[in-house]
């Protein structure tokens, strides 16, 4: 682990978390850069068992300011992940048709309003596979924008605040037609362009209009693996897009015009953002050799995108909502009769506030648990010294200092929440009745956590049984309360109950859960807060469920 | 002159302006480059005097599919410019405090909106120099919105559709407070970024909350020139920027991140986004080495930002709309008391609505002179066997030809626009009143037009007078109704006045202008159509006024 004085000071002192340096509430900085002495170093360094949230760490004394910070050590550990750029292609699932055969993330309009999980589900996977849809929405006009508004806010364009998709007696776009229209995004001629889009079926009896969906990263990626070249000319060369509608009357009509690449990428070369659009690409003016290597890689990188295993087919019926990311997947759709039969509400919005949404559905998750350990988890733990919060408390604490990983010191965190949930209560299970606790508990998890965390809080009690019956001497390590319980949840195992436990998937994550969970009882143990395992548990929830 | 067969045949192919690859109406491309067909070659060129809107260029037959294109010579011309990326630095002009000192951008709310050419010169200067005020705009709560609406679209955020800025009981965000705000950009945690920003001033009574403006692209460029390295490791170092906000009751507050650099560059280097906000960067994960190069960069960067000769300072008084662009303009305020005195509206819009609105103002004024050449051209020319346009349309023909610079194409043009303008007519000119059609042309024109093309325009007529005196032979060149119009104009000049003539700035180029003008009334000669100047002439609206 390193100390604060061989880190960089002028980082370390930026990240100091005291009150006088960040707003509390909001977490805003409330000095600047330059407001730090020169030569700042840190002058004295102590290791203290409780730093931060009562967690392990260092104080630091500054010099030459004097001023004062604390880190948690778990904050300094170098193997600690960046925050990740979620709107690079590396955090998200790159995918081809085949992957999804028959499963697109979708789910239930009701289900989505009244289920925070369900919406984060669904709202995770338009960040991580680049859509979703909802079915049942209802059949309203104007609907789009308040499905646009559960997370964010509507973009109004030269379209207007919703646009119609159907046949137009006058269109000034071909999407406002029967035509096909191949894999495209939209608005490429704007800058900044709309990054999310919202399609609301109302109506599609007509013949044909289907609906298609490629996933421009993954093209992107396969071009670069097949054609490096031509991917590199496709990153450097900025195009000019460009939209014109003469409108009506004085000020009217529309100019627009953006110059961006057709693969952008972040400062490390990361795809970030595709445009792609035939219809809309303008006049490049460059050299001869540029332009006959941007039109090669262009039309390789055209071709590539029609590939048919590369586009997901399907069909909006009235009711669907779809939600897509316009900076990485491009839509496409079949023709359809121009007598109608077909129409589409569409509106944009912008990522950003998806993913405050997803973040604040995930903090709202932490609070959640948070509220669990500070009310119920501060009643007395049926015998024991320490209430239930400390209790579990502790145990991550063991577990977190033994190096466990992370899903595992959420699950030695959260063992026990069971007791706070189900029909039966720890207080049955005391008085005979077997609460099954750990089924509870992991199967309330479930909404936020994938099986690494459930399932050792899961069989952590089949763990005690199981100990009991293959290790000689561990009965003897069980408090009193424990020994009182072992015998509601069965006993020890039979020889054949132990042979399936041991041979199961997350058995021995579940033994080594067991022996913190024992071992967590100790009414004069250091006890960090909550707060410091929320880093670690959000860090968890940010890639569940997995897309 | 290049010739079709000599250029990259996918992108002239691409670029064939037929109504089967473009729709009319609004320029969307009918067919997508994979349609093109292999091997695709010019089978046969032609080069006619009328190719496209009546200018010379070529008639292509293209093989192996016998398509056919025309492209006007201009188009083709080598030196043709390329459309500039307006986001980008190269197509601003930097600006330190002193250069603008005393001379803000600025125009009254009721010339902005009832003078076309204001609410140009205003937008462009938001393109340009970053920003601009309105004046006297009503002091009515909600009127930000309507100014943004002028141009584009509001961008709703966390913050509202508007949000105020006053001391608040609760602030969210230091702006809402009475403190001192040092030069930053909004938002820089969202993404994409709100790329302009509105503030209105309602009341400006307290003591201190001036306000100062802070050029970050010439920030960036006297970075670049005094430390490039520090330059190019703020270009490449995505920063994580944060807001947490709780916000109040389920699925409330706002979880906002974003990973982009202090500096963010195009694929070619040039600046295009600043983001720089002390209070919201949140923390790096980087190797040591790294670190410490990022912060030195960062903090180098903070202290050139605080240098008071890049700041511009400023106060808004009640009635003023600072409109300013949220990608480059870095805003501070100084403290005020607390009691308030001092409240703001703001709200937050986008460059590409901007640019779009003084892209359709400027086609609008090219729409306004083709009328006038459709229209009133039409007219017979005085006694010439030409109609008034046919004569300007064949002058800027010449002019063209001749290899003139664009503004004296431009000139050559429109030099006769007077004759539409003013109270005396051309037919009073033949009356025998001189209606001094080359002053009233010019005057018209400088409301779109720099000195370069009004200037020879104003000449003009002075041109002859000059020429009748000085050079041998040239009044025998005159058409019979240019020697009538000689006298009533003023005569050969007097040896002074030829003196004073020739020395002038414009003297030269009204006499090249002259020459043409008396060779442009020829049935028979080739004439382009108004619309083979248009790009020509949008190519110059888009530089004035220079600011």
């Amino acid at each position: 682990m390193p100390n604060p004085a061989s880190l960089p000071a002028l980082w370390l002192r930026d990240n100091c978390g005291c009150a006088d340096c960040r707003d509390p509430r909001n977490g805003q900085k409330l000095f600047q850069i330059t407001d730090l002495p020169d030569g700042l170093a840190v002058a004295t360094e102590t290791r203290l068992a409780d730093a931060a949230d009562g967690a392990p760490g260092w104080e630091v004394v500054w010099a030459p300011d004097g001023h004062r910070s604390s880190y948690a050590e778990s904050w300094l550990a170098p193997q600690r992940q960046p925050e990740r750029d979620r709107r690079a292609e590396d955090a998200k699932t790159l995918w081809q048709a085949a992957d999804l055969a028959g499963a697109l993330p979708s789910a239930a309009w009701t289900d989505y309003r009244n289920d925070p999980a369900v919406r984060l589900r669904i709202l995770d996977a338009v960040g991580r596979l680049g859509f979703a849809v909802l079915r049942e929405v209802p059949l309203r006009e104007g609907q789009v924008t308040e499905v646009a508004e559960t997370f964010g806010f509507v973009r109004e364009t030269n379209y207007g605040r919703i646009f119609e998709v159907r046949v137009e007696q006058n269109p000034n776009n071909l999407a406002f037609t029967g035509e096909r229209i191949t894999p495209h995004t939209d608005n490429p001629y704007r800058d900044p362009v709309p990054t999310l889009q919202l399609l609301h079926c109302l109506v599609n009896s007509a013949e044909g209009g289907d609906s298609g969906l490629v996933d421009g990263f993954a093209a992107a990626a396969l071009l670069r693996e097949q054609d490096p070249g031509a991917f590199e000319v496709l990153t450097r060369t900025p195009v000019p897009f460009g939209f014109s509608d003469s409108g009506s009357g004085s000020g009217g009509g529309t100019e627009l015009t953006a110059h961006r690449p057709l693969i952008g990428t972040d400062p490390r070369g990361r795809v970030r953002e595709i445009r792609f659009n035939n219809r809309s690409i303008g006049t490049l003016r460059l050299p001869a050799a540029d332009t006959d290597a941007f039109y090669t890689a262009y039309r390789g990188f055209a071709r590539l995108l029609l590939r048919p295993e590369l586009q997901l087919d399907f069909r909006l019926a009235p009711g669907d909502c779809l939600i897509f990311d316009n900076t990485r997947l491009l839509h496409a759709r079949t023709a359809f009769a121009s007598s109608g039969g077909r129409h589409l509400q569409g509106c944009y919005a912008d990522l950003d506030g998806l993913f405050s949404t997803t973040d604040v559905l995930r903090r709202e998750a932490l609070d959640q648990l948070a509220a669990l350990f500070a009310e119920q988890g501060s009643a007395e733990y049926f015998g024991e010294e320490v209430t239930q919060a400390q209790h579990m408390l502790q145990a991550g604490a063991l577990a977190e200092a033994a190096g466990a990983p992370a899903e595992l010191v959420a699950a030695t965190l959260l063992h026990d929440l069971g007791h706070f949930h189900g029909e039966a209560t720890g207080h049955d299970l005391m008085r005979g009745t077997d609460n099954r606790h750990s089924h509870t508990g992991a199967d309330w998890l479930a909404q936020w956590f994938g099986p690494a965390v459930t399932e050792p809080v899961r069989l952590h009690v089949a763990a005690k049984r199981y100990l009991c019956a293959v290790e000689p001497g561990y009965f003897e390590l069980l408090s009193p309360a424990s020994v009182h319980t072992l015998a509601v949840q069965g006993g020890p195992m039979t020889p054949a109950e132990a042979e399936e436990f041991a041979a199961g998937r997350h058995g021995a994550d579940a033994v080594r859960l067991r022996r913190w969970d024992e071992a967590a009882k100790d009414p004069q143990a250091p006890t960090p807060d909550f707060g410091h395992f929320r880093p670690l548990l959000a860090a968890l929830l940010e890639t569940h469920p997995p897309v």
